[in-house]
């Protein structure tokens, strides 16, 4: 079986594991005080140009999400997503479980959040009847694989700004967001527009891993102890730390998200090519194409996917994911599967 | 200047009042293990026909919802309800800052959540990644003041014992449902379809309080300590038992909630009968008219009413509601006022 | 049977009885928003001498612990407390449940909280492994009856001052407090040492109800929020505002809670004066003698009180409450009866 | 410097590394679904004798700690502990934060919790106010190196069967506990003796990684979301997997627990040896020596230790852990110097 399933199916890139193997027995202290950590948080600093930031180095995405979240917001407070956002509906309630309601705005047909969407957990306020809206979620990538234009954060950055809310983003797949062709929202970027964001490691060639950086001078006091009471204090963090230098020594980070991207566009001029709609436009290594069901039982047999949704009677939205670990010959040997497969449906 | 802002303007019925002048000085133990809330419960078991039920006095009605859904659901299982649900908008995020998320499916015409609404939480589940449905919210009356019919609590409750949820019925105004024309649902049929309701007091004649009703067995072990937790174990429980005892034991829950639709029944006809519409066909003692905004600045300057939404330009859905206390003379002056206005306003 | 149960085995003083019927049937809006809060706040600001400091009414003092600890503390902070506690023993895990450690410090044999004692919170600490101290609890009078000089409460307020902790004094029965013969601390006290307290009314003469007073302006925001979201917004506010405004109008509160000391201080005498040791050295409406078993069972007969805990074989300390429906008769009698149960023993 | 910090401070055996590289291009599905992790589950079954237990994989202890926990207790229950236990102080307020009480029955001279020291949770309980105790923690080997006879955990496990709790164990250094030199408990008694308990990986010698065994079927369900809620469900699952396969398919386990027991045996005679007395009779890798003041600046200067506690004045009692990574000639080094400097201090 060839895998498109998602982008955490293998471990590491080979310059993280060799790395690891190099460093094996060099003692040192834990809890992420350690110099790999004091130098891959002097490395993403430099590249954000935000020499201010506090970094933070986590194991998962739904962690940070719920760290960062928990951290920023009183009891009575909540944050503003999508009904399509990760903390919507793939964290098993989370965010809830340490106190907050998700203010759901709905859903967007690109996967993001505008300021007009954002707007409408400002209708109906009546307080102290109803939870404070002080926080917005987006990620970008979005679960759909678009991307925010400079303009669109900028819009929502003076949106929070406005209105006092905080602005976090969650980028468990920045590195194709970076990398994407028409991207123009540059690393140093983050900070200008937003309170917190996450880096992520997990899907874009780490072992595993997430940087957590936080902008915003009111959001740093006593996060460290939110990190631990949620378990996520890593006893040995130089392993994170080490993944994360590496990643931003040598710009690893992005040459392996552009690979990523790569594919994936190979995969999306592919099914054009071959008229198979897709269900969203999306620039990264996320592609949603929409299959008949007999076009989904024969690919199937041969590659890991996913079902996504629904399309309409008899067809459905599936999701193949690349990523730094896709090979090409492997892209090529599904087009081409799939050029046959829709001959013999149209015979 | 005559309040119709809502239903717990004034203080308590006189036979409550008188009740609790005489037994002032009485004294008892605390916690609700005197004698008033004994024979509380026991006539409240009686009329619900339902001698194993277990029945706790609450102060207030967000109090008794977060008690009980604290109670019954672990951490990770979540509760349906309606965008309009009481503990959807209006308890501030009390369900959520006790850990669980509401699992909103959406908006309903007539305020009532039917079984093909609820079926809307069962679609894309992803376990483990998706939170548990393990409850089904609804209000009767609901927000709107309409009612569910006895088929309709049936369905719910059907659907509630094929998915193994619970459901959990808030009756802050069951005075008046059970009291309206339409009504078939009798209070002995609350025990049958739900596992666990509430019998509203305080917008029903009492001074305070709820009784809440907690019938399937797997729902009664240790609420007590919840309830404490909560804050919610009243030191002198006698004072909420006494009100129950008196209002079930010569029918005065009825007297007075059909007091308090008689009088909405009279405003209704009279808005129709005055061409003025109602945005909701409430049947019990909240009402809805529409008015045009010269309306009702013209009648806020007499009339206490709550502004309910934006109805379309110039117009908005406004809410009137009666109680135990409203005085048909109040009610005359207004229908009088309004012809008056109207005319003032065709001219 | 005769009652030295508890202080809130009856309804409530007189006047305050008087004042809800007259008041029963004026219209007012909900919420806390009417007169008689505005007019009971204005009545206590004037008597504590903090014109800044905001005022709430809460049906109970557990919610009030609960929705004061919960507000003030960030999730990784503490509360410090004696073991005797009120939030460390008996409300169920209500701190604990809204995600707050209390740092128990262990016993005073007085029932008092000193510097030396809090300062075992300061020990060990280990940031971020380590829950952060940053309240300190206690009640005034104590949980044995005992009593705060000026002094201790200063030294108390300084302690925290120096270590930016809040200082929250829990005040149930501080009607006695303000009342006892050696009592040196006036209400105008409080708001200078503390950084919030409440005033209690449920053991002090009201049907029910607390006055929670914020002094520190960092304490005030959205606090109406986290009322709310506990269940504790009244909806007829006005029940609590209105007796508050009547115990403060005319002096009241102390007038009761003088009674209420001075049938202690009877039975207090009346112990001593028999030979029946005390285990605290009680100032207070709650007396606790030493009775042997065969004394406990007799005085069961005809008296209500409380087991406490045991003093040594054969031995148990039991608690006595008065309050302000205690009649003197009452006291003498049991008085009586005691010296002729003693003699018996004696034979 | 040359380190006794701590047993997490270097990377992983080298058996774990090398299948860490072999497998890193296989692609798997994510969150513990594969091979590695079903196969690992079978052999850690296998080895504890106990085939219908679930075997969960998590990347820390705390996290462990706090999911098994938050899952097993309802909201008005909490958890007997040592005022050591690494959950009462060390983990931030994690319980709490989650709900839940630490009922802290003090502390143990050995660190080990007996019956008689959890039978004080029991004391004063006055259900519905009190917490109700509902589980045992405790740690083998303990916070101070000591370990559990089989005697021992079975009156515990008797205890806790008696009063319906359940009994978990935190096995973070379990591999040093399995091969200390007196220990009498075998991995397949732990199934039959606790509720749960973790096979701790990050600090014998895996990279990271806990395994957490249920044992009892009420605790198994829906287990996943809380895993996940905790943002602890491993998107790369399978590195958590073959770490334990690793561990588990030839003995490496106990190999190199083995080691640091010889290491820490030949510290622990060496100190005695040299006449430094040992504040806890530690059997496994953490020792404890008494230092005082000069020496222990002294030794600072070329190792690498902890300061634990104060001894006495002029002393403290300091901490040295050895590891699958200690070398003995560090370990010889040291017992040198040791010589050398306290000969100085006698002089």
């Amino acid at each position: 079986m060839i895998s498109f399933g998602c982008d955490y199916s293998e471990g590491a890139i080979p310059e993280i594991m060799e790395y690891l193997n190099s460093t094996n027995l060099v003692s040192t202290v834990g809890y992420g005080e350690d110099e790999y950590c004091r130098r891959a948080r002097e490395l993403i600093k430099e590249r954000i140009q935000a020499k201010d930031a506090d970094v933070y180095f986590i194991a998962g995405g739904t962690q940070t999400n719920l760290i960062t979240i928990t951290h920023a917001l009183r009891p009575h407070q909540g944050v503003i997503a999508l009904t399509s956002g990760h903390i919507s509906i793939h964290e098993s309630g989370a965010i809830e479980a340490r106190g907050h309601k998700i203010l759901d705005v709905g859903a967007a047909p690109d996967g993001k959040l505008t300021v007009p969407l954002a707007e409408k957990a400002l209708v109906n306020l009546l307080p102290p009847h109803t939870v404070q809206p002080k926080m917005v979620y987006i990620s970008n990538p979005t679960e759909m694989g678009t991307l925010y234009t400079k303009k669109e954060l900028a819009a929502l950055s003076e949106f929070c700004k406005r209105h006092k809310f905080y602005l976090y983003l969650d980028g468990a797949r920045m590195a194709m967001a970076l990398t994407a062709e028409k991207n123009d929202v540059l690393l140093s970027d983050y900070p200008r527009y937003t309170d917190a964001f996450y880096i992520g490691g997990t899907k874009c060639g780490a072992l595993f891993g997430e940087a957590l950086v936080i902008v915003n001078p009111a959001l740093k006091e006593d996060i460290g102890h939110i990190i631990k009471q949620t378990g996520a204090l890593f006893a040995k963090g130089r392993l994170l730390g080490l993944q994360f230098e590496k990643l931003f020594e040598e710009n690893l980070y992005e040459k392996y998200g552009a690979h990523a991207n790569k594919m994936a566009k190979k995969l999306k001029e592919g099914f054009l090519g071959n008229g198979v709609p897709l269900a969203y436009d999306s620039e990264t290594n996320q592609q949603f194409p929409v299959f008949s069901e007999k076009l989904m039982e024969k690919a199937q047999k041969k590659y890991v996917f996913e079902f996504w949704e629904k399309a309409d009677e008899g067809r459905a939205v599936v999701r193949f994911v690349t990523s730094w670990a896709t090979e090409e010959k492997n892209v090529d040997a599904l087009l081409e599967d799939l050029k046959i497969w829709l001959k013999d449906e149209r015979k």
